[in-house]
């Protein structure tokens, strides 16, 4: 196969992080004979260093012509406490996510059976959790009108979400259940917004066409409660962009780090693959950042387009990694492995 | 002292966990000779079945007369799975927290030392755990204009804040760090939301006449994760209304149990005292219900009114009941004690 891939390394841990993806992703090519052709292009706060702009033109062309993105992390501390600025690296990553339509975020959520002692919870309430979030990633208060008085002493974001927006990540998330366990669990607040009464309303409607498919509904505030007191009750969670955000992330110390979640994010065209980490710029340029997640993000997409022998490759390679401990200290508090080392083991393994 | 106190029992458990909580003020007022005047009306599901209204004007007045509010639960699950409702029972809530302008709600976490491995996280993560959190309880979301198009395809809801709001209850949060131990971390979503970089900003302001506070700002996903990674980083959160909704639920785990978790919501004039846990229709009638988070909030009322050593007593006898394991099913599983015996034992150590 022949993949023209963007690759956008992005701020913070980003750009050492995707090195061991591509890495990676070159060694399933010579192996399985594939042409995997990168191309790098800038976006997030080191883009607004160069040229001014989160997402270069550029950029986005380049995405849009390419059969999928790998994407690092966004996001520098300069920008958070400051405010008043007018530009921001996160804008790139939404104006990236609007333009290529890419509606549904796909999380998913398993711990590592050697690493389940690694997570803050208790083995028995997560060992055989496995579950998936999907994460409707170009709506809500997101992409609303956002106001500032002139004065700079009230705002605003509007959240808003059409039937039309919410029907086609809901078949997504049902057709996933389909596949997995046969329960799909919807995430709102619906006893207080109307977005989320809408969402209740258009889930509960197409879910009379998969029958098979166990519906249930949880408030958001009991959700991110149940995540951690029972998350093997959940099989496919379904629910609004900021929602998802939130409980993704909180998920991920069922695995024991968030430096382990891949994600992918999909449209009618494009995909996007990105670890669900953010830029953490504290550890930058240290060889300290995990990049298990972006490794995982390039079997997604490998599996994306079918290649889910390649993929199983990597996951295995993963998995020896991790069971062999060659780790980040994310993982092993006094583990003498980097970034690179560890990227090393798994392209190696492959 | 004398006090009126309005009962708002509620919905679901409500009554159940409100009855032990007016025993053990009962058992206070005698022992202590202060007299509590116990004043019960109508809210929620109740009232709407009753009234026609989830807030009936005469609720309403009797709560804008008194010294304070005990309120039980809201909720019925035949409005959350109705989203064409019209009147719902959260709107009475709503309404009241808006009318009497409680704007500050204060939700204290802390784990019981021998309920420590009732939590679903390992020993080392909570023990020493010790934050509040205060949550913004009459703007945000919650309260912006709603609308739903008339084909019912299109939904929103406004999220908006004021310097005003965001002010009044920093100074809270502020002065009560002042008086732990001495940090505040924000949580916001500041490189999304625009109302998130209006609290950032007016937050980081009052800061600096609180130059003993030590304050950190942290992003909503984040934060939603080092609650469980890292519980004792934190000593007071300070948070929007949504998400101190979603994080304090979330961060009732630590303590084992959401039935133990009360809740102080201030405004200038008047004060209401709640559990945090809601409705929990399945357990309704079933002598199940944990009555501690009510008892814990008729506590918190004491403490308001400056009646510390009685608020003591209470603790304490709360305490006992843990220590001897009188505790309902949610504590022990294999537990022969109900709500009823809970609060029995609670109002006769007093
Ligand atoms: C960087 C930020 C804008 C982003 C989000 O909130 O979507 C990130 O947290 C994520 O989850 O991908
Ligand atoms: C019942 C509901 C409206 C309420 C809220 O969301 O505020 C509850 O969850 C709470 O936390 O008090």
């Amino acid at each position: 196969m022949n993949l023209k891939i963007a690759v956008l390394p992005g701020d913070g841990i980003g750009p050492e992080v995707i090195l061991q993806a591509k890495k990676a992703l070159h060694a399933i090519g010579e192996v399985y004979n594939h042409e995997f052709v990168f191309e790098e292009a800038l976006m997030g706060a080191i883009a607004i260093d160069k040229t001014g702009n989160p997402l270069p033109e550029q950029t986005l062309n380049l995405c849009l012509n390419t059969d999928a993105v790998l994407f690092g992390a966004i996001g520098d501390p300069k920008y958070d406490n400051n405010p008043n600025a007018k530009v921001r690296p996160e804008q790139g990553l939404l104006k990236l996510r609007k333009e290529l339509g890419l509606f549904a975020n796909i999380r998913p959520i398993k711990p590592y059976k050697s690493l389940i002692d690694a997570s803050p919870l208790k083995r028995e309430i997560i060992d055989g959790a496995d579950f998936t979030i999907f994460r409707e990633l170009t709506g809500g208060a997101y992409f609303g009108a956002k106001t500032l008085n002139e004065e700079g002493t009230h705002a605003s974001d509007l959240c808003e979400y059409s039937e039309e927006e919410i029907t086609r990540i809901a078949h997504l998330a049902f057709k996933a259940a389909q596949n997995r366990r046969k329960k799909l669990t919807m995430v709102d607040k619906a006893n207080v917004l109307e977005t989320s009464r809408l969402w209740r309303k258009v889930v509960q409607k197409i879910g009379e066409s998969y029958p098979d498919v166990a519906l249930d509904f949880l408030f958001v505030d009991n959700a991110a409660m149940q995540i951690i007191l029972n998350p093997k009750q959940f099989d496919v969670i379904l629910t609004e962009n900021l929602f998802g955000d939130i409980l993704s992330d909180e998920a991920s110390v069922i695995t024991g780090s968030i430096g382990l979640l891949a994600s992918a994010s999909l449209g009618e065209k494009n995909a996007l693959f990105e670890p669900i980490h953010g830029s953490y710029p504290q550890a930058k340029g240290k060889n300290i950042a995990n990049p298990i997640a972006s490794i995982l993000s390039a079997a997604m997409l490998l599996e994306h387009f079918g290649l889910f022998k390649e993929a199983n490759v990597v996951y295995q390679a993963v998995e020896k990694a991790i069971e062999f401990k060659v780790v980040t200290t994310d993982l092993k508090a006094d583990s003498k492995f980097g970034t690179n080392e560890v990227g090393e083991f798994v392209s190696n393994f492959i």
